[in-house]
């Protein structure tokens, strides 16, 4: 079997002063690569998935979605992908908890696994668990051409993003994403998606690499904000929706470079339990585009910052934030409903950086971490 | 309609120091309580659950279960449990994010609320939207009679815990977790639970008042401990399997009443991202009893030890962990396997509590949060 090398050494960081800030600014390029040849002006092509998909994606009525650490937040975004546009139910579980327990599989599922090696220790024995109970078929979403886990699966999708050095996932989770956006649009064609939400989704990822350059532009406004995060040693990242799971990639992302506490929450769940830790030592992240749920979002901010949380808001550019104008707010393009995922991640992954540079910390390699998890 | 109303200044502390603690010291009681009626020496009545429950209750092929903060913890648990013993789809989800998103339900589901108070506006607001999509039935696991999810719920499992006052839940959560384990079995001799796996069971929920009584013991111990977190900052807690779940519900307590920023983690999921975090400020607080993930477990902390992380581990007393045995171990009694989740969680009740203590909060009625979310 053929293996990708991907050594620190191999790889050229460029004019970039890390891995992570040249993989962060590739990624309208590799979303680009990742959309290539797999949807023409207004469909998804079946090609996208192999010759032997378009059979077994006419079969599938559930969907199990195995994976860790970033790629797991692909899988809850993917979530509420699915089951809002293709009305299958969808199950994400992490992979060391899915392997170790008494797991029930509905019929016909089809079992996802993301791992942008392909090699992760706890996915890969899920996968061979899950086939054991018995699926419709596998799929692996992954970054690395012949891995463990393309050879073990029944379709797989690449993500086509290129070699991923720093160790702190950026350019893969969007690609991972992107390419989730066309296995959603392929299952939900087969479940009544109409012609015309169809070529508004492939507009939408069209117009995709163009709004990733724009959110990237943001640049020099983050850095300047995270001169605010330096000496902070903990902090709160919210969202509702598909928008939770990036709060939780963003919180990710700010302990695996920063060593900064971060953890993430639906805006929901505040009034149950982390309100409590909120004072002027806490700064809180939000992730709030322009859509359904931006109202109670932002009737969620109003609590933290009437309890003296400082907030720092990524927001669509076309509302008004009155009630918050006294607060760190980042304006963002508009963007289709079901590209926010990919999009508001981006600010955060540019702050992580920011931050941990300013705290002199190894970005591309931080302590205790490794780029594959490949022993359990 | 009859409403409990639960004033502070209408209950009594009578010896203790706090309703929390209070609260915490009548688990023992209010378990016997709520499994009174509903148990025989080796069965679980079918009466436990009301006499439309049989009818039900044959029917059932998924269940969803909705909640919010440590009743959401309940959820989690009782997914590991009617997955393993009954072999039924479980999913569980926080209110606030199920009632406003497109979500797909089961043909022939359960769906149960898990709620103290029984008014907790996500929970109820998930519950009618649910209905309205179809369900089997509904079922609430409530503490308080006449409450809006009992009135509007075809039916309900009391706690029997009588009023809670501290706004930190305690015995409503081991009684939640007590009727479930009960539904749980319930639905499992339906889907081929033996007689004697039933008996096992029952049996060992007899005990279960005895070894709740044990674990409290253990609070002169607990209350040294906590001498080493009041000037703490930051806390992981570990688990495996349901005991993730427990680790979440300790996080959860510390953060409420301590103000601390406890974060729990499947202890799998270290290596994809929460190690980076960890050194000599981060202390490391796991469950960990006797069963079949304790190894791995083991081999989570001593990474963890590795790196500096100061441990406290919580585990069972005829387990020899020679390899963490500089760090601070609290022994508890045997447990039998699926009462784990309902002993384990005593400990942390009562670290949080010394910690809060400690701190000088206000333990019944911590900042910020109310007992009952009756708003968004």
């Amino acid at each position: 079997v053929s293996v990708f090398d991907h050594k620190v050494g191999t790889a050229s960081k460029g004019e970039y002063k890390h891995f992570m800030l040249k993989e962060t600014f590739e990624q309208p390029t590799v979303i680009k690569q990742c959309l290539e040849g797999r949807i023409s002006a207004t469909k998804v092509l079946d090609q996208a998935f192999g010759v032997k998909a378009a059979d077994i994606l006419d079969q599938v009525e559930a969907v199990q979605i195995i994976a860790c650490g970033t790629s797991y937040h692909s899988g809850m975004v993917t979530k509420y992908w699915i089951e809002k546009y293709a009305g299958i139910p969808c199950q994400v579980e992490v992979a060391s908890e899915f392997r170790y327990r008494h797991t029930v599989i509905a019929k016909n599922t089809l079992l996802i696994t993301i791992s942008q090696s392909g090699e992760t220790a706890d996915t890969l024995a899920a996968l061979r668990k899950a086939k054991e109970q018995g699926l419709l078929a596998s799929m692996t979403v992954c970054n690395v051409p012949g891995s463990s886990l393309v050879r073990e699966s029944d379709l797989c999708l690449m993500t086509n993003a290129g070699p991923e050095i720093g160790v702190a996932s950026t350019k893969a989770f969007t690609t991972q994403l992107t390419a989730l956006l066309l296995l959603t649009v392929a299952l939900a064609k087969r479940n009544g998606m109409s012609e015309a939400a169809e070529t508004e989704i492939v507009t939408a990822l069209h117009q995709l690499p163009g709004l990733v350059e724009k959110a990237l532009a943001l640049d020099p406004v983050i850095e300047k904000i995270s001169q605010l995060f330096a000496d902070k040693h903990h902090s709160l990242f919210l969202g509702r929706g598909p928008m939770y799971p990036i709060a939780q990639e963003g919180a990710l992302k700010l302990k695996e470079i920063s060593y900064i506490h971060a953890e993430a929450y639906p805006a929901g769940e505040l009034k149950h339990g982390p309100l409590a830790l909120v004072d002027e030592d806490m700064p809180i992240i939000a992730v709030a585009p322009k859509n359904d749920l931006l109202e109670k979002l932002v009737s969620n901010l109003e609590e933290v910052k009437a309890r003296g949380g400082e907030l720092f808001v990524f927001a669509d550019e076309s509302v008004n934030l009155y009630d918050l104008d006294d607060q760190h707010l980042v304006s963002l393009p508009t963007v289709p409903c079901c590209l926010e995922p990919i999009v508001y991640i981006i600010p955060l992954q540019l702050l992580s950086y920011h931050v941990a540079v300013l705290k002199g910390t190894d970005v591309d390699q931080p302590r205790n971490l490794a780029k594959s998890v490949t022993v359990e």
